[in-house]
């Protein structure tokens, strides 16, 4: 979730390929490809077959009360979206969702990260407590974490360098974004608190290893199944008072969440549930198609880094056993961390050679010769990706 | 909008009259009526009747990406709704909306009111900014101000007793809640900002004597049309400076807005204004409706009030010429603010002797022979109310 928040902020329709854009002619009349952002469009054309059995259908008079579930913990919940989320957390089996656990649900993840933070700091402690979290680092948190000027909680940098003796909290984001590492937290220390964020925790993207079973962690509905217009996600939470709490604040800050994007979000993750259960279901449940779709696009992309006579590489996975699929499976991650030659300034070097707008290794607090490109848009975006990234020379330094 | 935020927070299924209850035998035996909290059902009947008129339907590969109109200055606001609140204002009369304007959208007027105070706050002062509001004031007003713990602002209390020399924020709400009446600032001192909230500006509530024209307004879906489990309000902003801090807030609090909460707003938002605007339209357009049914329930109440031998008495409201009905009309709050005899404690009277649940003067800084009694709820639950208020003797103090 938190995930791919500051980089929407540049409005993107001069940078976006439409589908109906032709073949380059000249670099010049080209149009500039933004895959600094991960606008998850990419699974469109699953949905679009699903047709009938994803639609929502709204009367007027539905939904007028501010209430869902007057009796639940999380009154603003839709019943249909608790069951749907825990379904196909068990599912898939990448999070613990016993019933003693609490489903909070957020307009976006984003907003559950700004919960949480609140709901894990203290007005009673004498100064903020720090926010951590290790390089790579989300680029978004320490500009979500300073943004609201709290005087709660302060961004006290990466984690690996952390040697304060007071309390803090750690952000922890597995598989990571940019570079798709899987992390625990850096520091135990006691005092400590962490948020997890399993935002890339689902098949298409890594093999299934485990169910993460932490005491507050995060889910966003757009990297799951692609719906980043609709803005839900959820936390899952062992301890009642931190439930609690983040209620009281989605309350405060936005009397709860819109019932259209739950039931929508709702119908979708149910649909993929029941398809996954069911083995007579025609053609590939949503998890199969994504990951043939992301492994076909990470297969090209490697393809042409290693035509690139060392201009860029690309990080390298181990193969792992993915409970989920019952096979040994590959990493491919939602983004893809490109590292250029010694010297070069990769995001320069793609945005000057090609045209390509990405996002340089110093918002992740490390060196230029890394830059993250999303592995997420649409095909025919993607497709002139791979054809721009092929023609790249490394001869443009644009230092 | 900001309304009725901080009363949700007690879940209402046991206080809530179902629309099977029976007629009340012994009291003890009666549900109780919470009308504390400004829950909007009063209208479901009119949505029902509309019918497949304000149906939305939305397929699964809509609304996929972040972005709604990457043109605009608010990204993420979706065209059809930009456009259904200009042409409803312009119907209504009630603000003005020239195209030089810009709608910020957020997930209801709540958010949008911390997005003005984070906007209209500097981060380069040496002290946080006191946001101040006139007696009787909006009762979350201070909450939602104090609840984020921002260093940027800080709640100063009543305008009316403001004497600082230091840059304040007043927030006007207009007309009012509790007590209905129509307000402009009470400061207006170099150095002074203001929000003007609107959220009870429209025909059914008030009489619309002129386009409103400040700098920042808010309004919400949940109040004007009673669909309060969509969260949808917006803003009207003159300086695209502030606009574009208001989007940038949104943005970090929850990448935008929900798009199907968006598309459904602008059905029904541009519903109201096609009746308003057509003459032949069979039955009532919205306002006519809602401003008969606001008037049948005050004509009741008024009723029960003079028959309560002086126990309980309510607000009188000058009429005034509507531009939008071309009629001298009354004001129907959305609220009624009764006032008990002297020395009685009108919330705890009406729990005591009625199972009324309702919320007392001291909540908005005035005494306790006050209290606030929604007058927005369900048919059913309205005439237990007027039932329950009519056998009230005055008898049982509660103190």
């Amino acid at each position: 979730m938190v995930v791919g928040l500051v980089e929407t902020a540049v409005p993107a329709a001069k940078s976006t390929v439409s589908s109906a854009v032709k073949k380059p002619t000249t670099l010049s009349s080209d149009p500039i490809i933004n895959v600094a952002r991960g606008d998850p469009t990419i699974y469109e054309p699953y949905w679009k077959k699903m047709g009938d059995r994803c639609k929502v259908v709204i009367a007027g008079d539905e939904f007028m009360s501010y209430f869902c579930n007057a009796m639940n913990l999380c009154w603003f919940l839709l019943p249909e979206l608790d069951n749907a989320i825990r379904t196909l957390h068990r599912v898939v089996g990448n999070a613990m969702v016993d019933d003693d656990k609490f489903i909070v649900v957020g307009n976006g993840s984003t907003q559950l990260f700004h919960a949480l933070l609140y709901t894990l700091s203290s007005p009673d402690m004498p100064e903020p407590i720090n926010v951590v979290a290790a390089f790579l680092l989300v680029q978004s948190y320490p500009e979500e974490t300073k943004f609201l000027r709290s005087e709660l909680y302060k961004w006290a940098g990466d984690a690996n360098c952390y040697d304060r003796d007071e309390p803090y909290i750690e952000v922890v984001t597995s598989p990571n974004n940019p570079d798709g590492s899987i992390r625990g937290t850096v520091e135990n220390r006691e005092g400590g608190k962490a948020i997890h964020d399993g935002a890339y925790y689902w098949p298409q993207y890594a093999p299934i290893t485990s169910k993460a079973d932490h005491d507050a962690m995060l889910f966003t509905f757009s990297k799951a199944t692609g719906h980043a217009g609709t803005r839900i996600g959820w936390a899952i939470v062992k301890d009642k008072v931190i439930a609690a709490k983040m209620v009281k604040f989605i309350e405060v800050s936005s009397i709860g969440v819109s019932r259209e994007a739950q039931l929508r979000a709702a119908k979708v993750l149910g649909l993929i549930a029941d398809d996954c259960r069911n083995p007579d279901v025609k053609g590939e449940n949503f998890f199969e198609y994504g990951r043939r779709l992301m492994s076909e696009r990470w297969g090209k992309l490697r393809e042409v880094g290693m035509k690139s006579n060392g201009v860029f590489s690309l990080p390298k996975y181990p193969r792992d056993y993915c409970k989920f699929t019952g096979e040994y499976t590959d990493s491919n991650p939602a983004f893809a961390w490109l590292k250029s030659k010694e010297g070069l300034n990769c995001e320069n070097l793609l945005r000057d050679e090609s045209k390509i707008i990405s996002r340089g290794g110093p918002s992740f607090g490390v060196d230029s010769t890394y830059t993250r490109v999303s592995m997420l848009s649409r095909d025919v975006e993607f497709e002139l990706l791979l054809e721009r990234l092929a023609a790249v020379k490394g001869t443009v330094n644009g230092n």
